[in-house]
C-alpha cells in the first residue's frame, strides 16, 4: 500500500537525524525518554488510520495542551474574551530564552507562549477542575487513554520558578481569572497529561475535520480556523516560520517529544519523538512531516493531490 | 451576478472605515493621496477578473515589492543562498517602530522587514540594474503599466536615514552582495514602483496559480510556497496574526496602501486604500479582504465552497 | 548665621518647583502625603545639625532602606558574599519602567535596583528578623524613633505583583537565601520604615564620617566607601547620573520622598519632599541639595572650601 | 623615596595580571601592540612626576579622546547645547555589545558611548578641523607628541561600519550638526591620535587641578566637574561600577591600553598596558590603579592623606 510504505520509508530516514537532537532536560523527569523513539500516527478523512514506529509510547503532551486549552476557551468564553487575554501576533523570541516579562506590555503575545498559556488555563481554571478538563478531553479524543503523568506534574511544580514569575506579572496586570496557584497548578497538570501518539490522533483529526466529531460539530469552525492560523504562525517556537515554509501546515510542539499536525480537510497527524532540536521541537518529528509532507503533497501552498 | 453584488456591497462596508485610518506621513510624497480611495480586483481560476472602486489610481507598491524580489532572488539564485542572508521567521516587532539593528543577531529575521529586504534588494542589484527588475517585472505581471514614480522615489532616497543604519549593520555582518549606495537605490527604486491595482492583480494571480502565467511555469512551485508562507507569516508587519486567524490567507501590504492576497488555486486579489490602520496595513484594504473571504469561503482552515 | 541662611533660602527657593512634581501613587497609602512639604536636616563634622521646614514629618524611607540593608550586609557577610548576589554596575533602566526579569542575565545589577535589594533582603533574612533589623537601625541611627508603618507596609504588601515575579526569578536562579515569602515580607517592612529628616541624619553622618559612630568605627571603612560609590553611580534611578553631574555628592532617593545625602567627611543631609519627578526622586529635595552643594561647595570635583 | 617604590612594587604586582587579558582585535593594526607592556605615569599636585614602565610607548588614545571632546564641546558650545545632543546617565550595556540603535531613543545616554562621541564629534567637527583640534590639544597637553597614527585610522575607516550605523541613526534623529562622512572622519582621527603615557598625563593633571595650566583657568570649574562626574560613572564601559567602588576615582579608558585617572586636587595618573579584560579596559592598568589608590588613599570615599 502506498501511504503505508511512503511513512515507513520516511520514518527510516527520519531516525538518522536522532543523533542530533537531545532530551529536554530542564526537568530530571523527562530525561529519562529514549532519544531513539520515533513514531507516527496518521488519521485520514476516509477514516483509516496508519502508524509506524513508536505510537504506543506515552509520552507527556506539555504545549499541546495549549491547543486544547484555547479550545476550551474559545468554546466556554468566545473569542472576545479569550483575546482580551492574549494576543495573536508571532513573538520572535527563542525557544532558549524562553518568555521573558519584558515579551508583553500589555498582554501576552498569543495563546501559545507560557505566559498567554497561563493566561488561558487561569480562565479555564475558573469555570473547571483539572478532573473535569481530563474527563472532558478524554470524552473527546482520548477516549479515556489521557492521565495525568504525577512523577512529570511533581517534577515540573518544583521548577516552575519561572512560570511563577509569568504568573505573578499576570495578576499585576489583571490578566489571571483564577487564583495564582490554582492557575499555576492547572497549568502544570494539563502540561503533565500523558498519552501515546496513537491516543492524540483523534485531536488532529477534530482539527482537520473543521471541528467536527463522528459527524458533529463539537468546535465552531471559526474556533478551528483560528487555532489553526496560530498553529500556523507560532506553534513550533522559533522554528514555526522555517516549517511554514518547508512543511507548510499547521502544527503545535511540545517539550515531551510529540508534534500535533494538521492537513485541513484531510488528516490529522501526530508524531513522538523525545530528542529535541536547537528551537525544543521534535527533530525526528519533524524530518518526518516534512518528508511525508513532500510525498503526499500536504503544503499548504503547493498543488494538492488527494490522500 | 454574485461575486460582483458580494464585492460592492463589502466596498461600501468597508469604506465607513476609512475615517479612522491616517495616511503614511514619514516621506510628504505619501501625505497626498486620497485617504478616501479604496478598490479591489480580483482575478480568478477561470481567467475572470472583478473589479470595484479605485483600481485604476497608481500608487507606489512599497513593501509589495518584496514580494517580487523574493521571488526573483529565489529564481536567480535559489533558496539555500537567499536563506543563508535572511531568514524565515517572524520577527514579533511592531511596524511604528520600524526595525532596528537589534533585531538581528546573526541574519535579518525574514526577507519582508526593511534589512531582510534591503539584503535581498542588493543580491539582486549584484546581478542586474532596476531597469532589468522593471522590464522583467512589467514583462510578467505589469504589462508595461509598472512606472518607477521619481518623485517618492526621491523622497523615500532623501528620508532613507534608517535604511542607511540598517544598510551599514548589513555591510558589517557581510550581508551585503552588492555596494551600499548601489543595494539603497534600487531598494528604494522597487519600493517606489508604480502601479494600480488592477495591473498588479496577475502578480496576485501568478502566486495563486502556484507560479504559472498563461501555463508556463514561470516559477518554481517550491519557491511559490515558500513566498506564500511568509506571506503569511510575515506579510502584514505586526498585524500578521491577526489577519491569518481573521482572514486565513497570504498576503503582503505596502504602506502605499496596497495589499496582494493569495487564494491558492482559486484566485488572486490586490486592494487599494491609503488610510492606514495603527499596523501600518491599510484600514479598507483589510476590511475588504475579510468581508469577502468570509463571504467566498477564502479562509485556508474554513471547508472551502468553490468561488 | 551663614549656613543657616543659605538653607532658608535654598528651601524658599526649592518650594517653587513643587507644584511641578508628583506624589507616588502606585500604593493608595503613598497619596495620603503633602506635596507641598520640604525640609532638609544637616549634621556637620563638628556636631552641629541644621534644620528647615518639614524635618519632624515620618514619612516611609523606601528604597533608602536599600542603603542599610547594604550596610548590613557586608557588615555580617562580607562583599565577596554580598557581590557574589548582585553586581556593582549601573542598570541604565528608568524607573518607570522599575526593573524587569531581562535585565538580569546572571544576577542583579546592582544593589539598589529592587531586584537586587530583594537578593540582600532574602540574605539578610536568612540570619535575622525585621525585628532585628529595626532595633538594630534604631540603636546605631534612629534613636528608637524607626517604627513601622504598618499601613504602608500593609497596602505595599497587597501590591507586591512585580515583586512577586522579581522574587521568583531569583528563586530560579538560586539568588534567594532565605523562603521567598519571609524574603519579600522582610523587604516590604523595611521599605515602610518610617522616620523624619532628623531621624535619619545620622544615617547620612555616619556615612560621611566614614562609618563611626560617637568615635567607634561602626562599619568597615571599606564598606562604607563601596556603599558610597554605588549611592553615586546608581542611587537616584535614572537621574543618578545628572544628580552626580549637577550636584556632585552620594545620595539615595526613596519614592515616600527621602534623599539622603552625604558629603564625604564633611556632612550628612536628609531631605524630605514627597512630590517626585519624571524618574521617581523628591524634586524639592534635588534642588535644595543642588543649591546647596552649589553655596557649599559640596561638589566632589569642584574645589572644596570649608563648611 | 616612598612614592617611587610603592609605584614599582605595584607595577610588579600588576604585570602579573596580564597573561589574563587580550588585546583589542577588532582592527588588525591593534594586534600588533606588545600585550607584555604595562607602565604608569603620575604627575602630582606639587609638580612632582613619577613613571614606571612602559611610559614612552606610543599609543592611540582611542576612547580617552571623549574626554577631550567633550571639554572642548562644553568650552566652545556650553553645557546647554551638549546636553541637548547627549544625556548624562549610565548606559548599562556591556562592552562586548558595543551600542546599538535600540539603545537611545531621544538621543545617546551619555558621551562615553559610540554614539554619544559621535555626536559630540560632529559638533566640533561644525567649528574646527582635526588639525586644530590636533593643534589645540598639543598646545594644551600634549607638548607636540601628540600625532595621528595614520595606521590605525586608515584601519579603523576601514571597520567602520557599525560608526556608519550609529552616524545614520544620529542622522535621522537631527543629532549631527557636521556633515555625516566629515563627522565619522573627525570621530575616527581623534580616536586615532597616538601619544604615551608621559604625554597623556598633563591632561590628566589639568583635569585634576581643576581646569588649571600653569595657573591660567584654561577650562570653568564647572565644565571639569561635569567630565570627572561623567567619568567616574560611565568611564569605563560595563566595568565603571566595578572601578568606582574597588579604585574610587574618575578615570576614561580606550582600547587602545590607556587609562586616564584622576584625584582631584591632588594628581593626574595616566597607565598604558593594551592586555584588555572582558569589559575591554586595560587590565594591568586597572589592577595598577587600584594597588597604588588603596596604597595612597585615593579613593573619594575613603578618608584621605596626602600623595
Amino acid at each position: 500500500m502506498k501511504i503505508k510504505r511512503i511513512v515507513e520509508e520516511a520514518l527510516e530516514e527520519s531516525k538518522q537525524l536522532l543523533d542530533k537532537g537531545k532530551l529536554a532536560d530542564y526537568i530530571p523527569e523527562l530525561t529519562k525518554a529514549n532519544p531513539r523513539h520515533l513514531g507516527i500516527s496518521i488519521l485520514s478523512k476516509d477514516g483509516k488510520k496508519f502508524s509506524a514506529g513508536a505510537v504506543k509510547e506515552s509520552f507527556t503532551i506539555q504545549s499541546i495542551s495549549k491547543v486544547i486549552t484555547l479550545l476550551f476557551c474559545l468554546d466556554f468564553f468566545g473569542d472576545e474574551k479569550v483575546f482580551s487575554l492574549v494576543g495573536r501576533e508571532p513573538s520572535g523570541t527563542p525557544f532558549s530564552e524562553f518568555i521573558t516579562l519584558s515579551d508583553f506590555t500589555d498582554k501576552p503575545k498569543n495563546p501559545f507562549i507560557n505566559s498567554g498559556a497561563i493566561a488561558l488555563a487561569s480562565l479555564l481554571a475558573s469555570r473547571m477542575t483539572f478532573e473535569d478538563y481530563l474527563a472532558k478531553s478524554n470524552e473527546l479524543f482520548g477516549q479515556g487513554d489521557f492521565k495525568l503523568n504525577q512523577a512529570v506534574y511533581t517534577s515540573e511544580l518544583a521548577h516552575s520558578e519561572r512560570n511563577h514569575s509569568l504568573a505573578w506579572e499576570l495578576k499585576r496586570m489583571k490578566l489571571l481569572s483564577a487564583d495564582l496557584e490554582t492557575s499555576l497548578d492547572f497549568y502544570t497538570k494539563v502540561c503533565a497529561i500523558e498519552a501515546s501518539a496513537e491516543n492524540l490522533v483523534d485531536l488532529a483529526f477534530c482539527l482537520a475535520n473543521y471541528g467536527k466529531i463522528a459527524n458533529k460539530q463539537v468546535f465552531k469552525q471559526r474556533d478551528i480556523a483560528t487555532t489553526l492560523s496560530l498553529m500556523l504562525t507560532c506553534g513550533l517556537y522559533d522554528g514555526s516560520g522555517d516549517f511554514a515554509a518547508a512543511v507548510g501546515i499547521p502544527a503545535k510542539s511540545g517539550v515531551g517529544g510529540g508534534i500535533l499536525a494538521v492537513v485541513p480537510g484531510r488528516a490529522g497527524l501526530v508524531t513522538f519523538g523525545p530528542a529535541l532540536d536547537y528551537n525544543g521541537n521534535s527533530i525526528g518529528g519533524i524530518e518526518l512531516l516534512r518528508i511525508i509532507s513532500d510525498q503526499l503533497d500536504f503544503h499548504l501552498f503547493l498543488p494538492q493531490a488527494a490522500i
